[in-house]
């Protein structure tokens, strides 16, 4: 069963072999609250906002949510009802379908008395597996980026959002065990996952950091004051596109502008196989009062019409690498993902 | 002497022959107050806290600010030292310093007894020609634009921050008085006087708008949701770089990669002919306090480093037209300009 991460005052996602414990992301970093959660509908409204976030942290919290209800109902038609609802939660994240249809496949395998058993199991393998993942990123975007000393990132790609320390961020927490690096934090609104999150665990971590507002990021960058972006993902298209946190876009293309390396970093189980290109996966639209506040704060009329895609795409052709557990597709394509998911290796 | 704009229930800058009255933006939208300034020190202020902001407001107002100073003290010295008061006040917009020039040396070539009324009229015409720009900008703005209807506008460039309508709002304004538009405000952080301006006054002229978050901007022109951008300016350097509010610059990228127009609006006195490129444009840094908050609420550690770029350099390359009050320079170009202030026409 794998533990909290070294590194986290509380981990964000902990299961103690009965329940499952997140950190309610939406306090952070004012207050460390854990939620202790018991089945498939707490799990997928704790997902639904946002208290436990992250792709591959999603896919984790809904993998243990559907086998928490096994030990209520373990009939087919209840467990495809409990995946269904999970599986609606947000989205974005091919993660929760990816980990829930795991789930779901191993209890209908086993016979009724073992289904409780076999989803635990399951889901278990899903999270060590993703711990894995984010140490294996980890070695080999450093490897990658070696001497980039300052690292501009957007959201949060943390051990808050992933296994183990993260994706982007498990790369520059091993950066910064090889050498002094600085990181330069999008604060990324609405919802300041960056200015709430990615500097509560820079902190903890003890890496320099500053906090920029993302629109910021872009003329830095110009300014030479960038040597490379990293960012997590939320889907990745067959042919590499990348759906990330809103915002995200505009650096790549800033990057590319700077002449500077724009990484992506994500465990293969974000990478959706079943969508041909960035165009067809769903971005979602959530509530205008996101925008209106920040912080708490009303910062504009309180019935000013809003638009709030929750994430963009960014084309293949703006990111250098894909950095995964099982290799790095560089530049990722269909060809370079679809080798690197066969083990054959990225075509770095 | 110009009166208040007709389309605000406060005028931004009202110079009332004695007293300068400037509404207080950093109250916006929840507060109308109004304050009353008389001379130079005060006014630097106001200029300073973000009090009267936009390029070409910040010109008015300084110029009326040297001109009560003259009331108190009219000798040389004490005249020059109000001036360089003015002109420290923001170090970005180059309008400062041209509008506080302009009424020295209109003060300056009066006999001591006459300084009073050359630099009241001289301030006076300042205001009157802004008003004017502002009015023949929307008229060429629009023209240009001609079948755009979804239009993107980052910061606030309208009659709270320029004479007349403004700059890119009188545009906005102009395209509304001939068709049915829409606009898309980014919030523009720090200090979101996208939200809090941009929209107040969309509202005051009954044009329908959406608020969204500055990184949201890229996406949905990805998406084919935006006809055209249009922002102000702050600064135009001789060959045609535009700095303007931070987050411009990512959003000029993305007009590009998406195909549509980038306009950029403000009258020639925003352009420095002295300064050759965006490279040497002095970028304001301002308070990491702007940056750790949102409408008054702390959104990180209160101790968090940041960094706070007030502006950024978007190169002429990215900018599809600049539109003044003489002509519009099509695309941009060190030629175009300078044939521009030649009262030869822009490029167009």
């Amino acid at each position: 069963m794998p533990g909290p991460a070294a590194s986290l005052p509380t981990a964000a996602v902990r299961w103690d072999g009965r329940r499952l414990h997140v950190l309610d992301q939406t306090l952070l970093p004012g207050r460390e609250q854990t939620l202790e959660l018991a089945g498939a509908a707490d799990t997928a409204e704790a997902i639904a906002r946002l208290a436990v976030r992250g792709a591959p942290n999603i896919g984790i919290a809904a993998a243990y949510g559907l086998a928490m209800e096994v030990d209520r109902t373990a009939g087919d038609g209840a467990l495809a009802a409990a995946a269904a609802l999970l599986r609606g939660a947000r989205p974005t994240a091919v993660n929760l379908a990816w980990a829930v249809d795991r789930v779901l496949a191993a209890a209908l395998a086993a016979p009724l008395a073992e289904r409780r058993i076999a989803a635990r199991a399951e889901a278990e393998a899903i999270h060590a597996g993703e711990d894995a993942a984010s140490a294996a990123i980890a070695l080999q975007g450093a490897d990658l980026l070696g001497d980039a000393r300052r690292i501009l990132t957007h959201c949060n790609a943390g051990a808050l959002a992933c296994g183990g320390t993260g994706s982007a961020l498990a790369i520059v927490i091993e950066l910064a065990q090889r050498d002094e690096i600085s990181v330069l934090a999008c604060e990324t609104r609405p919802l300041l996952q960056g200015a709430r999150l990615t500097i509560w665990e820079l902190r903890g971590a003890g890496i320099p950091h500053e906090l920029l507002v993302d629109g910021a990021a872009a003329g830095l960058m110009r300014r030479g004051e960038v040597d490379a972006v990293i960012v997590g993902c939320d889907r990745v298209a067959a042919n590499g596109d990348v759906a990330n946190k809103v915002g995200t876009y505009a650096h790549a293309l800033a990057a590319r502008a700077a002449g500077i390396p724009f990484v992506v970093a994500g465990p293969t189980s974000t990478i959706d196989m079943a969508i041909a290109s960035g165009d067809e996966i769903l971005i979602e639209e959530r509530s205008a009062e996101e925008v209106r506040h920040a912080g708490g704060a009303l910062l504009t009329a309180a019935d000013t019409p809003c638009r709030n895609p929750a994430f963009d795409v960014t084309p293949a052709e703006l990111v250098t690498a894909l950095v995964t557990e099982r290799g790095i597709a560089s530049p990722p394509t269909r060809a370079s993902i679809a080798a690197l998911l066969a083990g054959a290796g990225g075509s770095e």
